[in-house]
This record gives structure tokens, C-alpha cells and sequence, in this order.
């Protein structure tokens, strides 16, 4: 094989340098690159490994990063990083202190916006184009969509609002006909049709905003990319390219499965063999409570329905979807859709659980307000990865759910204690409830190994006492709260302290809380969403509505955006980990 | 002429027993109808005009209620209201305890969805749809939505999603070119085209989405809509209708100037003349604040940028509109793209002014927080209507931004305490802040009438003293502190009291509370909005964090919707009132 290429280059003018024959060498080594990396050090691999060839010849075309490039999501820009200044920090992906898993402007001007959750692309070019058009500034502006982002309402917006500008704005539609999992709609199955040269009207939807289409091209023929970049470079005004790829392109196991590869963890790079762990005597991930326990309980209601936008396997709705197909939907990336949509469905009479991680509910705030709440309909959300989830970092954390949720009337918010109470919950909510609920559990396993018992009911509204102390009354909210059961097992004079948890947020367990003001000296609260308007808010409103004297103190995360990390190091990060809370409970001992 | 036919009509069920052929007299008399109580009561006019002989054609042809209509928006549903039992109470319309200006659940079996915010009907009626499925009904399920509606992200979801269903859903689009303002977008120049005949491969845009697509029709012919719809009937799965109206259809003067007659208050019914109030002598509106002071500015600052999703009259962007349109844009009922277009100006450079109603940021939020936030990216968020807004009831009040920002890293709250606080804090904003800024004002008019000063610069984080007491401090937020001021001026022993504006819910005046918390024995925080993690909430977070053990009572909203009436009554329902506030004080003395 010739000299290795990507050696040498650093930056996308080292690129620029090269003789276009000897890209397709490049695009090799860069796919071995990052196959090499992704498989010791894990991370986002598939969508990365499918815009090898369109990442390069972006950078190829034009004059990064004058002309600016909005990656949409930012799962698929390990090829970004790597030749634009980061291959040498590029093991530090996802890492604490290291480099984010995602385009992030503070990181390297070659970022021009920072990414995460899907859709925004166009609107943040759009914004770019416009912003260089009044400028006078002559600069190419690329939105790097997927086709399961662009099914989004807002990717939507942001075309329909380019079409009637003539801002200088190209939109890449990369076509793979999957987000994480496959996707879905109709807007997909026209896709297919283009794709596959079937609809004898191709391209009208695009042309139909008032885009100038082009395509669909095999983006993974750098010289036709290349070409058709070139081209599309002289065109005025807002323009479209499809292109066809495909996931995890260049590793054979990636391609042929394409949601496992998607972030695979470690894996042989030459086989692509996943490295198994030994995972049979581990307590259960919270989501395959969800998921399995969703099906126990469709079998016996046959009112109860399930609605993922786009996480059928992230959310473990996907055993549900299998055992029910009829009744468990994916609506594909559209928060606003599925919470509305199950709203719809409540009326009628069922009974919808509707996940969506904590993060993504954010997308659906007005829904949840308006469609739901202030009808006071009883659809019961199931936020997965609330709280911090580690390496996806500041994008990803589903730290705003209790403040954002508390303030809505109606509601009922529950945080499990452990796997046992996420089961018990679902349970009881699908008897009925009168109002909507907001059940929230974090990323990742439990604690529990024999989780599945018989169903028991959960009193609404109902605190549990873990512990009883004298001195110190600590209000932890689900199962965060198990480090300070762990904390307090190795506490000095631990018998000065109690133990709640408070997994209602919303309604609060106010005759236990009148007990514990009474009982107690000082009160800690603590819980793993931000402090400001939280939890611990909720007992100091409390306090101050009661007119107690009480020292409070709130533990939780501060009021500064958490970067990625492992869960751990996050916890320690915001001092609610077990060995931080260890000496601050022993400061009161001293 | 025949004899009235309206007066024997109180449900569906009388219209149903009429010949077709009446139905073109009963129009008109429901039309006059509307006409007659909405030009001495006030409300929503154009919009109702333009669908009478629709509504009267759903409820003819479609066996309602069990039929599902959805209306999307709602504001033209009063000639529904009117034929579904509510005829008698329609002159309460948007009044305290009269009938909501917008279908709601609680006030009839004909509202299938309570509505306010837009594009919500498909989602909405497709859930339905499909729960009539599961439950093997066979009923009829019809969402009715705005050209201005439909192009709003969360409606693309809904069709998406529905293309792939085979649920029983018709979609009509109430095509009348106009929201509020006129629509815009890409997706109407389509339809204009479509409308027009100019377009060769009509209906393709919906087609492609999988709907069986019939139309344009007369919207204004009855016999035509009837004879359409009851084809419709037969034909199974997703359905779309594209019917073309006038709004504000038989007076001639809605006809003419649409956005002034969309809520036009009281007019001649006979002429259509709108009756002037005497209003030169009255403080300015808060919006025309904003309109006419982004225009000063704009002047002076060439990177100023103003952006409204669809509100450009009720904003007042107009006037920026016509003085620099290449520098301000009404993008269309798509708050998402608005908030992260925004964002994508604000990262080259440019002073972007996003003006959205403190209700319809809700439909943002996740772009406030990944888009602008987390980036620290300057976007200055104008919130009109913050607050209780009166007539248009629990759907648009703006009372959770406190609560729903303040949790949010990196964001400035602002309420400004009158128009002249309003006018320099806009000027602040735009010097450059380093930070996004939120600033929330009421619906309606200030206090000052002379309030075109010189600009000075506002302190970021600087709390006003606005008088001095001795043992209790009360801390409002904003121009809800007039209340107090007025409470205050009647108060015995006033002497007793302090009061501050902390129109800086964020960043927190801190050096000023402590000194606060050191000489005021009590404090009593008010503001107008959810008292559940709002204003008061943080200054519980600050007593605590400091160990303060003063007594804090807090004003504002309580944990329940608030329904409609005027603002007055509003404020005086949640005890935020001149007279409520008065006799709490007065409590304070005895």
C-alpha cells in the first residue's frame, strides 16, 4: 500500500493538498482510524464509519472553516474531528476532560454549532446563511442532515422557511434509511421510493418547498460527491443533495447490523466481533424493567398502549412492539407528535405509556403543558436516562425534569428507588390514576438481580422511611438516593441521621414531611436534576409555606451545563457520589 | 325572508333534521349570529366567519359527537360552539366563569381536544383514530387545521406518522392564505400555487405523505363540501381535504383588512366599523415598547436582527418589518426553528431580538436549552404576554417562564418594572451581554405615557430599592410590583414595609438580599407566575444556601390552570391584586 495519508494531515488545507485519486486511500485509512479507536475506546460508531467519503469530500470542496458545516445530531463527525485538529486527542472521545462525542463550538472552530439532539441543523445554517448574506460575506453553508432527523417537525420548519429565502444554503440529506433504529413514516417510505427509482414523480416534495434538488447520488463515490459538491457550489440560493449511504459502511458486522453497531462498545476491529461481557448476574437496566415489565402488563390490560419517538431499542419499547405490534408504536423522531398523539388516544380511553428520555421531553414541554396537563389527561411518561447519563455528556444529561415538570399543574412526578418500584409504578399507573405522570429513572442497571415479583401497588403520594435517626432528617429522590444508603452504612455515628425517599416530587408526602420537620434539627435533601427550582425547592416551599425554621440543605446538580464523563465521575463531579456524601455527612458528626 | 332557523337549533341533531337546501339560510343566520354578540362582546371574529358553512357541513354529514372533530387552534370554533349546545351562553364567551373563547373538554362532549396553541389536531384526532381502532369502532375522526398551522413542524409529525397508518383520519385544510398575520413559508407558496392552478403536479407535497388528497373546493359552497365529505365518508385510511375560504367571509370590512378583524373588539355590525377608544393620552402597549425601540435601535445597530414565529402585528415586529425587512423575519408558527435560527445568526456575530409569547416559548424550550443556552450563545428572548393575559384563558397565560428559565444555565431573566425599564434593557441587551437574556412583559398597556427617553444602560444583576421600611421587605418581580406600590400607598403603618424590584430573577441581586435578609424581620416575595419553583422559590434557595431563618411568604400563581376572565379578575383570583394585596398587609399591621 502506497505511504499512509492521514498521517500527514492535521487539517482540512493538509487535505486540500492531496490529488482527489488519492482520496479513496485516505477515506480507507480513515475508516481503519477510526475503527481502530471506536473499538477499545467505544463510542458512536456506525454513523461515522457511513460519511466517510462526504465528510472528506466536504472538507475537500470547500474552504472549511470560513464555509461553515452543521453536522445534524453529531453521532456520524468522528471523521469530522479527526481531520480537523483532533486526531491526536481522539482516544479521549466521550471521556472526561476529554473530547465530546459531539460537534461542540468551545472545542475547535471547525464546530460551528454544537449538536446533540437531532433536527437543528437547517435552522442553525439558515441562521449562518442569512447572518453572512447581510454580512456581505460570501460563504458556503452545509446542513448534514440524516433522513431520520429530517422527518422531525423542526427540520421541517427550518425548509420551509429556506425555501422562501435566497440564502446561500446547501442541505445534505444523508439517506441511510436509519437514526438508531430503523426509520419510520411516510416521508421515509417516499425516500425508499426515490431511492429506488420507483416513484415516477421523484423529488416533488423537496422541489415542492422550493429547493433545488439534486439527486439521489452513492455517497460512498468520492469522485461523484466530489463532483456534485463542485457543481452545487455555483448554485445560488437554497439547495438539496441526497445522497445514499450506508450505516457503518467498511465493517461487515455493521452493516449487516446496523442498530447494534450503531455504538456498539468494544469490539475486534478486524471482525467486528462485539466483546461480550459477562452480564447474567447483573441487576437489570432500568429501560428492560420498562420494557419487559410493558409487556407483562399489556397482556392482562389490553387498553395500554406504548409510543417511542425513534428509541424502540434505547427504551426497551422494543419488546412491547414485538408482542404487540398493533398497540407499540415508533413515531420516529417527533417528541411534540407522540406526546400530543398520546394524548389523542387518551381520551379514548387507553392507556398510554409514552417514553421518551428526559432530555428529548424538553422537545415536548408545551405538549406536556397544554395537551396533557391542562386536560388533565392521564398519559403516563416514562423518562429513561433521567439524571446524568454519563459520556453522551451536557447534550444528553436529563437534569431539568423535575424543575420543568414540578411547576405544571396536575402532575404526579415519581423517581424509583430501584427496579422493583419502576415495576410497581407502571403497575399502579395503568389501574388509573386521574392524572398524568411523569415516572423518571436513570441510564443503566439497578441494583436488584430478582426484580421480577408479584405486582404491588404504590401509594400515591406516599414517602418511605429508610432509615430513622435523630439529628438529621436526608430527603434523597429515587434511586440516586441509594449512595446515601451507601454513604450512611459507613457514617460515623450514623445513628444521628434519617433517611427518606421522597420518590414523589409531586404530590409531596406532606404529613411525613410535618413529622420529619418536627423530629429533626437539619434537613438535607438530595437528588441528581438541578437544584435550582428542584426537588430540594420543593421542600424549602414547604418549609416556608409552614414556617419552619429548619436548616435546610440541597444537594444536587449546580447551575452549570454537566460535560460528559462516566456516571460516577459525574456524581463525584457534583459531590452526590458515595464517597463525597461520606465526608459531607461526616462534617456533621465532627 | 323564511322563518329563523337558528332559534329551533340548540345540537346536531336539530341541524340534521333541516334540508340540505336550508342550509345556505342557516349560514347566514349563524353568521349573523356570530356577527351580532361578538361586535358588542368582543373575541375572535375573521376566523369563525370563514368556516360557517364548514362547521355547518361537519355536524350535518358526520354523526357528531361520536364522530371526533378537532379543531386546530380553535378560534374558529364559535359557530361550532354555537350549534353544539352553547348557543345561549355565547355571549359569555371568554368571560369569567362564561364559556372558554377555545374548545375545551370540560364544557362539552362536541370538544373532542381542549386547543389554544396551534398544530395540534392531527397528532390529536390520529390518536383517536387509531384508539378507535384498537377498540374495533367505527367511527369518523377529523382534525380541521389553518394553512398557517399546518406548516408548523408538529403538524408535518402528525402526517408522517398518519401516512403509515391506516387509520381513519380525514385532515382539512382551512386554507385562507392567513393565521393572525398572513402566513409565509415555503409550503404556502405551494399551496397558493396548488389554489391557483399554476402548479402542474398539484397535491404532490401530500401525496407524498401517503393521503389521499381531493381538492381545492369552494369552502363557501355548501352543497360542494357537503357532497365532498359524504364521498370522504367511504373512503378508508388517511384522508386530506384541501378547502378554500375567506376569512372574515360576509363582512365586507373583515374581509378586506383580515388581521385587523381577527379580534377586531367592538364594531358596528351593520358596517363592520371598528368603534375607536380615545387612546392617545394612555401609556403605550409594552409591545408597540418593543416594536418601536427594536427600530431606534436598528438604527444605530446594523447587526440587529429581529425574529417572531407568526406574530408580527401582536409582537409588533411589524414596525421593524417595514422599516428594515432584510433584517427582520416572521418565520411562521415554528417557534423551534425561530429560537435555534436565532442561535445560528447569534454564532456569526449578530444581535438577534427572538420575540415569542411567553406561552409559546413552551414549544422551544429544548432549543433554549441546547441551542442557545449550553452555547452561551447571546440570542436576547423578548417574552410578550408573560403573565396572566386575560380573555384568552388557561391555554395562554405565560406563567411558567419563570419557573421553566430560571433552572436553565447561563440564562439572564428580565421582567422590567415599566415601558422605560422595558426600552433600556433592550438597549442593554444589544451592547452585548455575553449571555442570553429573557425578558418577559405583560400583555397590555404600562404607566408611562412620556416614555421615549434618552437610553441609559441597565446593571445586569442589580436589584431597585423602591422604598424603605422597617421590618418587612417585600420583593416583587417587575411590573406585577405596581400592585404592591398601589397596596403600599393605602397601607396603615406603610412605614412598616420595604419594597424591591428584583426584575432580575437571575442573575440574583445577592449583595442587596443580604442586606435585605439582615434588616427585615419577615420577607414576602410576589410575582406573576407559578408560585411552584418561580421567583419566590429562588429567594427560598438563597435564604437557605445562607442560612437565613427570617419568614418568607410568597405571591403569585397557585398550582392550578387558571381559567379566563379579565386580567383584573385574574390577578385578583390569585391574590396578586391592588385590594388582595391590600388587606394582606393590612394583616401585617393589626
Amino acid at each position: 500500500m502506497a505511504e499512509n495519508l492521514l498521517s500527514h494531515i492535521n487539517l482540512p488545507d493538509d487535505l486540500r493538498k492531496l490529488n482527489v485519486n488519492q482520496l479513496p486511500q485516505l477515506a480507507q485509512e480513515l475508516r481503519d482510524f477510526i475503527i481502530d479507536i471506536v473499538s477499545v475506546k467505544e463510542g458512536h460508531l456506525g454513523a461515522s464509519l457511513g460519511v466517510v467519503e462526504l465528510t472528506i469530500a466536504l472538507h475537500y470542496v470547500f474552504n472549511t472553516p470560513e464555509d461553515l458545516l452543521v453536522w445534524d445530531v453529531g453521532h456520524q463527525a468522528y471523521g469530522h474531528k479527526i481531520l480537523t485538529g483532533r486526531k491526536s486527542v481522539f482516544h479521549t472521545n466521550r471521556q472526561l476532560n476529554g473530547i465530546s462525542g459531539f460537534p461542540k463550538r468551545s472545542e475547535s472552530e471547525f464546530d460551528t454549532f454544537g449538536v446533540g439532539h437531532s433536527s437543528t441543523s437547517i435552522s442553525a445554517a439558515l441562521g449562518m446563511a442569512i447572518a453572512s448574506q447581510l454580512k456581505g460575506e460570501n460563504k458556503h453553508h452545509i446542513a448534514i442532515i440524516g433522513d431520520a432527523s429530517i422527518a422531525s417537525g423542526m427540520a421541517f420548519e427550518g425548509l420551509n422557511h429556506a425555501g422562501v429565502t435566497d440564502a446561500n444554503l446547501l442541505v445534505i440529506l444523508n439517506d441511510n434509511a436509519i437514526g438508531i433504529d430503523p426509520s419510520v413514516g411516510a416521508l421515509k417510505n417516499y425516500l425508499t421510493a426515490v431511492k429506488e427509482g420507483k416513484n415516477p414523480k421523484v423529488n416533488n416534495m423537496i422541489k415542492s418547498l422550493n429547493f433545488d434538488y439534486s439527486g439521489p447520488i452513492d455517497g460512498h463515490d468520492i469522485f461523484a460527491i466530489i463532483s456534485e459538491l463542485e457543481r452545487l457550489k455555483k448554485v445560488k440560493g437554497p439547495k438539496f443533495l441526497h445522497v445514499i449511504t450506508t450505516k457503518g459502511k467498511g465493517l461487515q458486522k455493521a452493516e449487516q447490523d446496523q442498530v447494534k453497531y450503531h455504538a456498539p462498545g468494544k469490539f475486534d476491529k478486524i471482525t467486528g466481533e462485539i466483546h461480550l461481557k459477562e452480564e447474567s448476574h447483573l441487576p437489570p437496566k432500568f429501560q428492560d424493567v420498562f420494557g419487559l415489565t410493558l409487556v407483562e402488563l399489556a397482556q392482562q390490560n389490553e387498553k395500554i398502549i406504548g409510543i417511542t419517538p425513534a428509541m424502540p431499542t434505547g427504551s426497551s419499547l422494543k419488546f412491547m412492539m414485538d408482542a404487540f405490534p398493533n398497540r407499540a408504536f415508533d413515531v420516529g423522531i417527533a417528541e411534540q407528535h407522540a406526546v400530543t398523539l398520546s394524548a389523542g388516544m387518551a381520551t379514548q380511553g387507553m392507556v398510554v405509556f409514552c417514553n421518551i428520555y428526559s432530555t428529548f421531553l424538553q422537545r415536548a414541554y408545551d405538549q406536556v403543558i397544554h395537551d396533557v396537563a391542562l386536560q388533565n389527561l392521564p398519559v403516563i411518561f416514562c423518562l429513561d436516562r433521567a439524571g446524568l447519563v454519563g459520556e453522551d455528556g451536557a447534550t444528553h444529561h436529563g437534569v431539568f425534569d423535575l424543575a420543568y415538570l414540578r411547576c405544571i399543574p396536575n402532575m404526579i412526578i415519581f423517581s424509583p428507588r430501584n427496579e422493583i418500584e419502576l415495576r410497581n409504578i407502571l403497575y399502579t399507573a395503568q389501574l388509573g390514576l386521574n392524572h398524568p405522570i411523569a415516572i423518571r429513572y436513570p441510564r443503566g442497571r439497578g441494583e436488584i438481580v430478582e426484580w421480577q415479583k408479584p405486582f404491588q401497588k404504590i401509594e400515591i403520594g406516599k414517602a418511605t422511611i429508610l432509615k430513622k435517626g435523630s439529628n438529621i432528617a436526608i430527603l434523597s429522590n429515587g434511586f440516586i438516593g441509594r449512595n446515601i444508603t451507601l454513604a450512611l452504612a459507613e457514617t460515623e455515628k450514623s445513628e444521628l441521621f434519617s433517611h427518606y425517599d421522597f420518590s414523589f416530587v409531586k404530590p409531596l408526602d406532606e404529613t411525613l414531611l410535618h413529622s420529619i420537620f418536627a423530629e429533626h434539627e437539619s434537613i438535607i435533601t438530595m437528588e441528581d436534576g438541578v437544584k435550582s427550582g428542584g426537588f430540594g425547592s420543593t421542600i424549602l416551599e414547604f418549609a416556608a409555606f409552614n414556617n419552619y425554621k429548619n436548616e435546610i440543605q440541597i444537594l444536587g446538580i449546580p447551575d452549570e451545563f454537566i460535560e460528559q464523563g462516566t456516571v460516577e465521575e459525574l456524581h463525584s463531579f457534583c459531590s452526590i457520589d458515595r464517597k463525597s456524601l461520606l465526608s459531607f455527612l461526616s462534617a456533621y458528626t465532627k
